[in-house]
């Protein structure tokens, strides 16, 4: 096992009728920004709870909010913040939602300069306005984190930071709110968090049984409840596991003391950040050819987990691989996500733009042995055609 | 899955080396007092290694605590701490030094009266001073837990208490600080977080499968691991699995969601009261009986346990409970844990204590169903015999 350090302060409300708790979660005399997106808690009854719990809390309110949320949304928030004296935010919705408060909160008190330099220089977080969440959608983990991705539009740049400062003091997680989710967001939730835990996994052996026993209960949980959920996204008890399951994916605890290997997400973030795919489709699409492509390299761990979570264990171990990397492809189209650049028209024109990008931004050493230069992700593009 | 909060704002920092590290987590200006046991981290080496991180800290040492810690020895610390204006406390050893330390925290600004209200009325813990730990031994959990057990010695009474304020600020878990453990102390704490497992795991079923896989997943280590802690202290990887399955056997995150039984530990530390037995001892004794004692209601749990854990799945219902409390107790045996009070040489007449005391206390409604009465408590110390 390696070395590590571990953190996390969120404390987490779950469970029906959570959300009426929130007003002992915020001081009495906090001047509560509530940050919200489209309008969907307007119609699913979660607006009218958040505003019933904080109805002696002064509230101000900033909605529109985008997937994948914008920086330039997100820098006006941050101005009528700043106006308003703003010392408490409230992320009410999705993974998106959330990451921009946490950008927000951190933008607010910025002294360093253009508050872009946080995402683009990696600009030390010093301080934060604290907030919380209430997290409408299943996937990103990002109520109980303290990472944010963010895009700007005006560059078609998808960034991330993470700061001690930008973990939600609390997050509520009601599994009743999910109920009137689309199935696409659904079936994005399952497999973002269950990307998640493979980057976290599929890496090399350290002698780390119980971290990867705890991974492997999170993809067997999402395997078992993911198609349920899309079956039945109205099961209190289906959405509440897989939930669950997506805080945890990316909470902190199961990647302590092993390798870990992000290159999936952070090839994945320029074909949103170019075309607007819905950020686990783009996952979908990598995942599997970064995998065919470092399957050396991952071998002992690709194995363990087709043997674990797909019971693949016939033939040459090459022949394990590549049927544990069906099974995890099957299972991606399976809740109606297309695995490949071209079912979602995109072609080498692409591939060529993120190459350039990548080689402008000095892009180098990504996934756990720091072995994957730009030539490779190029690659590995390639292979998913 | 039931509702549930989940708050752990413990820092850990785990590996070897990282002893180093504490000067950078206690504020520069502290008065600290760094509390131990009976000397064994000065043979170790862990007391110079602490003594050198913290050489440019005012440092106060206490000393002698016990295991069990003595509510009478925590008493004198505390009136100490209280002359010497001592403000931050770091606590080096196993659970009970971490436990004693939580107490004299909470202890030193109590202004509700006697202290030993704290455990004997559960008066309310409304601050408590800072403190950290370095963790020697992996058993308790205690490092990454908000509670504590005491034992008065003068009424032998041996009770817990626990409160948001005394979670350590950090922990320290170095692995190598363990290789010169005694046989007694690794087996011991074996058992006591196998046990806490059990106890949040071993009631009934409420849909919860990834806490469940979780549970399972410590289990598995502690089966796979535990045995060899015994047989090669010595070895990094192995002590390194032990220790973080015992911190995560009792940091909460387990027990989210699901019903716990700790029934076992209320029963059990009676024995270590009234005879001094050491902890994980007199947990190997009590649970086997309750499992069977509570068979029936038990029953899913029981037989999931035994099917994931120790494989079995031959033969009737009652059969494989059977075969799957014999394997808990062959596991115990095989660590040198006896199992039965007979062993210790304990007889009726402690169970008649025992009995009386929980008559006298009111005890009531223990276990996952609240269904656990003193009539309960003795057949089960019967069965124990």
């Amino acid at each position: 096992m390696n070395n590590f350090t571990f953190y996390n302060p969120v404390k987490i409300l779950f469970g029906k009728g959570q959300i009426s708790k929130l007003s002992k979660e915020i001081p009495a005399e906090a001047r509560v920004m509530v940050t919200y997106g489209g309008g969907s808690i307007k119609k699913n009854g979660v607006y009218d709870q958040v505003m019933e719990a904080l109805k002696e809390h002064t509230v101000l309110e900033f909605s529109n909010i985008e997937p994948n949320p914008h920086y330039e949304t997100l820098m006006q928030a941050v101005e009528i913040a700043r106006r308003q004296n703003i010392d408490f935010l409230l992320a009410v919705g999705g993974g998106s939602i959330v990451d921009g408060t946490k950008f927000i909160a951190a933008a607010i008190p910025f002294e360093g300069g253009d508050p872009w330099d946080i995402l683009s220089k990696r600009a030390p977080v010093e301080t934060a306005v604290p907030f919380g969440a209430v997290l409408t959608l299943p996937a990103t983990g990002s109520e109980m984190n303290a990472g944010a991705v963010i895009t700007r539009v005006e560059t078609k740049e998808k960034l991330s930071f993470g700061s001690p400062h930008t973990f939600p003091k609390f997050s509520v997680l009601d599994p009743e709110t999910t109920f009137s989710l689309p199935l696409r967001q659904i079936s994005n939730g399952i497999v973002d968090a269950f990307t998640h835990v493979l980057e976290q996994y599929l890496t090399y052996p350290v002698n780390a049984p119980l971290q990867d026993r705890m991974a492997e209960s999170i993809l067997l949980t999402l395997k078992e409840e993911g198609p349920k959920a899309m079956q039945n996204p109205g099961d209190y008890d289906t959405m509440a596991n897989f939930m669950w399951s997506a805080t945890m994916a990316l909470n902190g605890v199961i990647r302590v003391g092993v390798p870990t290997d992000w290159a999936t997400h952070y090839i994945a973030h320029e074909l949103t950040a170019l075309h607007g795919i819905d950020h686990a489709r783009t996952l979908a699409v990598v995942l599997p050819a970064l995998l065919r492509y470092k399957s050396e390299t991952k071998k002992e761990k690709l194995l363990q987990y087709g043997k674990r979570i797909w019971g693949v264990d016939a033939g040459t171990e090459d022949e394990c691989i590549e049927a544990t990397i069906q099974a995890t492809i099957a299972f991606f189209e399976s809740l109606d996500i297309n695995t490949r650049l071209s079912d979602y028209q995109v072609g080498e024109d692409t591939i060529r733009r993120i190459v350039q990008r990548f080689q402008e931004r000095g892009v180098k050493d990504l996934g756990e042995r720091a072995d994957i230069q730009v030539e490779d992700v190029q690659q590995i593009l390639t292979m998913s055609l």
